[in-house]
């Protein structure tokens, strides 16, 4: 197989967005996709070869295929639903980067071997800023050739890519693993916080020491920093832990696993979403707990 | 009130220690208590000026007190049940140091106040590392005049005093929230690798990949070292953490407010210790797992 030099980057979100621009500054041709007209606008000023709604009447100019959709089933319907993995050249890499089960993963593969193309399960991290340098966090299970043949795209978008072995759904699985400790993180965050509150701390000194001492965590620093701002403007949603802590219990499912923290996490996200604060950003966790003053917030 | 030339430092274990020494170091006469005769030796041979079992024989020498002990039961052994804070010389300020309940420091105040003497809740973080090198964070509330007396001795030991207000149980109540977070953190790290190793992913490439990402903590870095490596040596015990978690359960039902992540993390450490696993690393939580096999532990 020739060298990859086209990618087709499906879905222009804020980690699609990013990779795409890398791709373009790495000197890929670059063909993006997405519903939105302004990001296709946006991707089509940086020096796209060409964007549009709908990827199938490009297929044949890909040599490679990059999904960051949200979820499983956006994944299907962006490759199936449409025609496009029908479309494709035989032997396409797909590179799946949604955050998925390993189950969902499998499936997808098996689905990508019946048009004959190659599945890369390669889950991403890093947030929106490492996706704009190009630096993403990339943790891939799949055949070696794949690796080999999306390393240009790999090269583009990592800072770091993590081979965890050749089957699909390891990949799947070791995101949805640090989605669990992601989402435990901020819930704990919050719980904390809440009890500060509750005991008459002063947020803005509890999260001093805390992000001083041997408590903190990643999520804990980047997260409370919105409480005790009391800006809640979502980088990402509660909705999406929603969906992220439901993927853990899934996996513990399919396992036989027990899952009890993530489980209360999973449970206090829910809370929160019923209570409608599913679109906020997911520090709005929070607002679980009555009986407390937080910056910003009206009771 | 003078200027504290001598302290006290009851408890020479592996944070009493190092205070002990940052007190020498920094030109302070240091009168070193504890049960455990190589403690009492190895102090001596750096420089206190004495060291004991009974501090009630030199209460008339000290200026100042540092209670660093394991519990509130230890801090009323030593302070009370011995005699030494009815031989303390008047407005001696007693820095309380142990990680106690909001409501003990309040009752031991008292009680200090009773004999006349005034007290710092100053609970500590950073480590036997930190305390060695007098570089402890310190978590404190009490009299303004208080912090001014205990000054030469917050200098010796601590690189970060946060001073919570003047109220007794500020400080203790800080620390408390800080363990919820250290705690659940802990394991939260175990949930991940347990589920991971379930899974058939190398635990060292889950660390790696964790400790790269925004799912990262302090807690996770350090401590899931110990499980990738197969050494749960204690540095910190499981039953450790079961006392903690039990002060932000009764924290909390002392404010009535729910706490569902710590009370699930309790009852994981509480299983741990149950499982004959209380004297090990606080990550031996991790062994409470059934169906996985961990480096280094024989089933």
């Amino acid at each position: 197989m020739s060298e990859v030099q086209s990618v087709g980057v499906i879905g222009l979100g804020s980690m699609g967005m990013g990779a795409a621009k890398s791709c373009v500054r790495a000197g890929l041709d670059v063909y993006g996709f997405d519903l939105n007209p302004e990001a296709l606008e946006e991707l089509g000023s940086y020096g796209a070869k060409a964007v549009s709604t709908n990827a199938v009447e490009y297929a044949k100019e890909l040599d490679a295929v990059l999904v960051l959709v949200v979820n499983a089933r956006q994944v299907n319907t962006v490759l199936f639903e449409t025609g496009l993995a029908a479309a494709l050249k035989p032997n396409t890499p797909v590179m799946v980067s949604a955050t998925i089960s390993a189950e969902d993963a499998k499936q997808i593969e098996n689905k990508l071997a019946e048009h004959r193309l190659v599945m890369l399960d390669a889950p991403v991290s890093g947030g929106s800023a490492k996706a704009e340098s190009g630096e993403m966090t990339v943790m891939a299970s799949g055949a070696t050739s794949t690796f080999e043949a999306l390393q240009p795209v790999l090269d583009a978008t990592a800072a770091k890519v993590y081979n965890i072995g050749e089957a699909i759904g390891l990949g799947a699985t070791v995101k949805v693993i640090h989605q669990l400790l992601a989402g435990v993180h901020i819930a704990a965050g919050a719980e904390a916080m809440a009890l500060a509150a509750r005991a008459g701390i002063p947020l803005d000194l509890m999260y001093d020491v805390v992000t001083n001492a041997a408590g903190n965590s990643w999520m804990f620093e980047n997260r409370m920093k919105h409480v005790v701002d009391g800006d809640y403007t979502p980088n990402s949603m509660v909705d999406i832990f929603v969906k992220d802590l439901n993927l853990v219990s899934d996996t513990a499912q399919d396992l036989k696993f027990p899952t009890p923290l993530s489980s209360a996490a999973l449970n206090m996200f829910v809370s929160a979403s019923n209570a409608g604060f599913g679109q906020e950003d997911d520090s709005a966790v929070i607002k679980i707990f009555d009986g407390i003053e937080l910056p910003g917030v009206e009771k």
